[in-house]
């Protein structure tokens, strides 16, 4: 995949300025938030089960984050993507921490079964832990060893959806197709939420293109992105880390992106 | 209104440090009782039915804040709100995403209908939805295009409360006086949140006058520490605006504020 | 104690990286999880009563911070406590507000009674009000006058726990020893959370040591963090000392903290 086609991706997204509904949890929503605000898009929130629907209807795509899922909430994430699916709107699943609790397995499996869902996004052991294979979990942000692709290739088959699964380097599959994105910084992992994020930012890029290659993109934007915030704030750390991406996803344009972006396709 | 009206009040506030009591959504907690702890008053945030009340009794301001509501958190809402005006504290009621669905435009109107809300702040289209008048909503951060000043004072009367309508100009409306603010930084619409951290800031200063014009000293000191900011992350962009907000809001000293404060009153 | 001990006890925890359970109020979440990232460790958030018993099971040590307690966050807390005592890891409770509310103060005790508890983290007036004793609160983040060396020892008996006192001068307890703690920054006062996150560090040394010396050295390394951030950012204020804060708990090396370090043992 060429830069310009993630340029041009990123500068329709800008141009419509789609309603993203996130259904997330309490650690991310503020990051979030600022995150689809810096990259030019709007986020919304709306978790209770009497408003969940009626804002995914006006919304322009849905996530669903399970990071600190509890009854209630997932009662609306059940009714927003009920509502998404008619709307014919794109629904993200975000399984934080599937394989920590069966709660959070069983919620997953449950929502991937209810729900036309067009991305998976998770890392490695989330994704494997979806589909049954055995993987230790260490807090929410591991990844394992395994490789990327072909738990990214399996799940697409086994959930029917376009799934990507980050790490250091990411794959995204589905229906024969596979991208390989080699963008992002270490300091990605000692930010909590930067997974999330990454989750609504594809959210963002399926709006205006439902492809593997479109979600491929916004990997690339924002891994892209981290590496800008990365080179700025080394010496300083995760703090200043945070901030710069923000920025990073705020203002880089086609000549920054150009120079960073690296995506390869499987043959 | 002076510049130097302003900065008495900011200093009686900062002199008297009352206790904020802030029932807010799940996106803004943070930067709300950030942005308090920056001005130099103290933020508490308890939603829980079986304490609001009694919190609320402790403080010397309640905001109420619709943004991520839930059905536990209206009744809390409910309770410290009937608490607050046993007590003749200051009831702020932040309507967000008013218009974006039913539930929150009619948990807003019900609020309003049994507490005495001394200040309404919201942005031109979450307050024309509380008016039954027609708009689009595009996020919740959107402002329509309508005239604030008219809007705040339609507001004002129908709701019987001072109604601050804020955009790229803020027009505080009550009983026959209506100031127009002019302070302010575009940035202020890339931060999440900064909305509702404004409406806890206007409660602050109520604690000290209850008047339309202690709240357009408010919004004058909020939106002259966001040009502060901006003035120093233009090219940076909205992380860092972020930041240097909350440093602005707690370093604005007499003379910057004398440099910024631009508030006028209609005729 | 020597720097030397402090810098052992950091290393080991860096080390072993220990997975942190916190349940905790939605205000800090954020900043709590981006804390222990930024030092080392693995934070996991769960607060749902579905699955906050397993998630401590796959923990090293449990927080539970009471700051926006609610009926179902509480049963989550009993659960996931439980657990941890059958585990056998340290369970570390954070009474944000007790004193505030009758809700607070007798959730607190409920816990103490119900739970082995092997640290509690409070201000004086928290830990007063725990006691019985008279108190004032303002805001969550308050400190009384009162004599934090005499609270912890009290509180150390009455609840059979650590206790940790912390203010201008910590004070650590425990079965007969006394710490001192002298360090931190008065612009810890001015960010949200810095109370509760403080807590989840002293949870992971807990997880290296189970002594009042492990607790004291964990106020140690974060107090030094906060001095070497509030040097870095006098000038600018509170919004950008959270970051740099961030910064220093994932900097701090050996040399700087021998430089800081002020533990002293009452005889």
């Amino acid at each position: 995949m060429k830069a310009k086609e993630v340029i041009q991706l990123l500068e329709e997204v800008r141009k419509t300025r789609p309603l993203i509904h996130n259904i997330t949890n309490t650690v991310v929503t503020n990051f979030t938030a600022n995150g689809l605000l810096s990259m030019g898009v709007s986020p919304v929130m709306a978790n209770a089960p009497e408003e969940a629907a009626e804002m995914a209807k006006a919304a322009n795509a849905l996530v669903i984050n399970i990071g600190t899922l509890n009854r209630e909430q997932v009662k609306a994430m059940r009714m927003a993507g009920i509502a998404a699916n008619e709307k014919g709107i794109p629904v993200v699943l975000d399984p934080v921490g599937a394989g920590a609790t069966a709660y959070r397995t069983e919620t997953a499996l449950a929502l991937l079964e209810e729900l036309d869902v067009a991305l998976i996004r998770a890392n490695a052991g989330e994704m494997a832990a979806l589909l049954g294979e055995s993987g230790t979990v260490q807090g929410v942000d591991a990844s394992g060893e395994a490789d990327n692709s072909k738990i990214a290739k399996e799940a697409s088959r086994r959930f029917e959806a376009i799934a990507a699964v980050t790490g250091v380097e990411d794959a995204v599959a589905h229906q024969g197709e596979v991208f390989i994105v080699q963008n992002g910084h270490t300091l990605l992992t000692k930010v909590t939420g930067t997974g999330c994020l990454l989750s609504s930012v594809a959210a963002s890029f399926l709006t205006v293109q439902h492809s593997a290659g479109a979600v491929a993109a916004a990997l690339a934007y924002y891994g892209a992105a981290a590496e800008i915030a990365g080179s700025l704030t080394t010496r300083e750390g995760p703090g200043s880390f945070q901030i710069e991406l923000l920025n990073a996803l705020h203002a880089t344009q086609e000549m920054d992106l150009r120079h960073y972006i690296r995506v390869k396709q499987e043959s």
